[in-house]
């Protein structure tokens, strides 16, 4: 599927992802009172409503990117009406030929991602007869239960030709609380593992302790890295497994890393070569197109940048606000793509 | 809604909530041939059996037990006819008077962890009318991605009288690739916080460097410490907001510990004296009744233990499946719960 992915980028000339991130105060009265007028205030109509919504951007929007990522919780907020226009936005968006990125931000332990991964990738046995559920092409998986916890969603990518994006750095203002602890790991790639878990006598001891009772080697066998980094590590083993990597060189693993966050995505390009890198956090998040730069490798490739306030809610902003009236929120959204495109191939040239 | 918890848990004088995750393997035919043979082999055949599974399950057991734990993942890998199971499974609990824990793990940046929270433990607006979508009692939250990704689950919990489980140290064997990293933190509760991130000098460098740059009174402020021990401060800051705090004297912010470390559990029981603790991985997933005593307080509470497949799969092995066939499952599953009741209740006493 990272091949598709690519191709799609290569061929659009737009490392762009649209967010359909559907809130009802983005969405105009123009598209939700004809709907309340025929199925009343229900969480029926309000599922209704956020797939008319999505299928206009969409329609707008579809010839210029290569990939959307419909958000769940924008869905799953109204039950399973919502989640039926979730359904139908993932089917109407891959007729259009897009990529679906499901930004589902699963992960649990062994035997239930598995089941997460089956609804979101893979497939599901109904007695003799096999099913897709939602089937998106990529989903998000945040890695906080480790590897029993991601490797059932990288089984279904190989069998399924489908993808990942793992949490890596989040773009919220607050994701440095854990993910930027700065966390004892090795100085090299051959040491001891075993020194770097709570279980060894280290645990909780202060640094003054451990210079009295560690040598040397020991001390410079250890560096304190965020957290993120050691991730990231992991993403990269994760992603460098042969039956994963695509004709493009790229992995079906990927990593997500905020926009936000810059030079930590510097870093972090370094550290996960083989893994596109979906970037988070861009337009109404923060993010500007000269942040993005280091975000791609020298080919302008490995990076695809989702913003989706900043498309889907254009008509209720500067720039577009003077120019669009919201029965026309779909135009505008072509001009903010537009935009985005033209602010990122700015920066890489 | 703790306060709810607490007191269903005294009645009942069992500290233990059913995990109902069913799995199609774990269902016998009794169950299931009658639904294929009048809806086909479908999606929405296996929705209904996974929700008449659950209801023998419920109606054998509600008695016993103040809470159950539906584990969203194996209805989402049905679909929508598989997520309308679990919201009937909801609401049929609900009815017999069981408290219900929503296992749905979610988490996201603010906006969407708010979309989350209103999904599964508030209301939502549709026009002038306000729904409630899945409306669960308690749910449980990733807590990777910080304060932003939790603190709109903690608003609903204040407003609608809801609860969180937070994860802190999972279960699963490889929960401690990253929950188990040893972090740079204070030794003492005033430190300056700043040193503890990625963003300062420190960031990878040595423990050695670490020792010829820094003095001496910088070191012994400096601890190692467990992730999940960071993640467990964290949670007791969140638990104590006194808006939070029932008349039990135990916060609507709660946190799931694995029954397969109960070292960590011991230590994580005095670090989150205000929190109840989830403690999943009870019978199937190898903890015994003995491991889980340090997870309670002296007075017998602060604990309610799930235990899943070791129930609601009873009839499939031993003792059990000596002494009831397969259409008797849900005899079983009672017969499992006493006895789950009377291993925790001797380990207690």
């Amino acid at each position: 599927m990272i091949d598709q992915l690519v191709e799609k980028i290569k061929k659009t000339g737009a490392p762009i992802v649209v967010g359909l991130d559907p809130q009802m105060k983005f969405i105009p009265d123009e598209v939700k009172t004809p709907v309340f007028d025929e199925m009343g205030e229900t969480l029926e109509a309000a599922g209704e409503i956020l797939f008319r919504f999505n299928k206009k951007i969409v329609d707008a929007v579809y010839d210029l990117v290569p990939a959307v990522k419909p958000q769940i919780a924008m869905y799953e907020r109204f039950g399973i009406p919502g989640l039926v226009a979730y359904q139908k936005t993932i089917d109407y968006c891959k007729g259009k030929g897009l990529v679906v990125i499901g930004d589902v931000k699963r992960g649990d332990i062994g035997s239930t991602s598995e089941a997460y991964a089956d609804a979101h990738l893979g497939r599901v046995m109904v007695g003799d007869r096999e099913y897709k559920a939602f089937d998106e092409d990529f989903a998000t998986v945040n890695p906080y239960l480790g590897s029993d916890g991601v490797l059932p969603f990288l089984k279904v990518c190989d069998t399924q030709d489908k993808g990942v994006f793992i949490l890596v750095k989040t773009s919220n203002p607050s994701s440095g609380e854990f993910q930027d602890r700065l966390v004892l790991a090795p100085s090299s790639e051959d040491g001891p593992d075993s020194v770097f878990f709570a279980g060894n006598k280290k645990d909780g001891i202060t640094l003054a302790d451990i210079l009295e009772s560690a040598d040397r080697s020991d001390l410079t066998a250890l560096s304190l890295r965020p957290l993120y980094e050691v991730v990231a590590k992991k993403v990269d083993e994760w992603a460098s497994d042969p039956g994963l990597i695509g004709q493009s060189g790229y992995s079906e693993v990927g990593a997500v890393v905020g926009a936000t966050y810059p030079k930590m995505g510097k870093a972090l390009r370094k550290l996960m070569p083989k893994s596109y890198i979906l970037v988070p956090g861009y337009g109404a998040q923060g993010g500007k197109g000269k942040d993005l730069v280091h975000f791609f490798n020298e080919d302008g490739l490995g990076a695809i940048v989702n913003s989706s306030r900043g498309i889907i809610a254009a008509y209720k902003s500067a720039p577009y606000c003077d120019k669009y009236s919201p029965e026309d929120f779909a135009d505008a959204s072509r001009a903010a793509v537009k935009a985005m495109k033209k602010d990122i191939k700015e920066a890489l040239d």
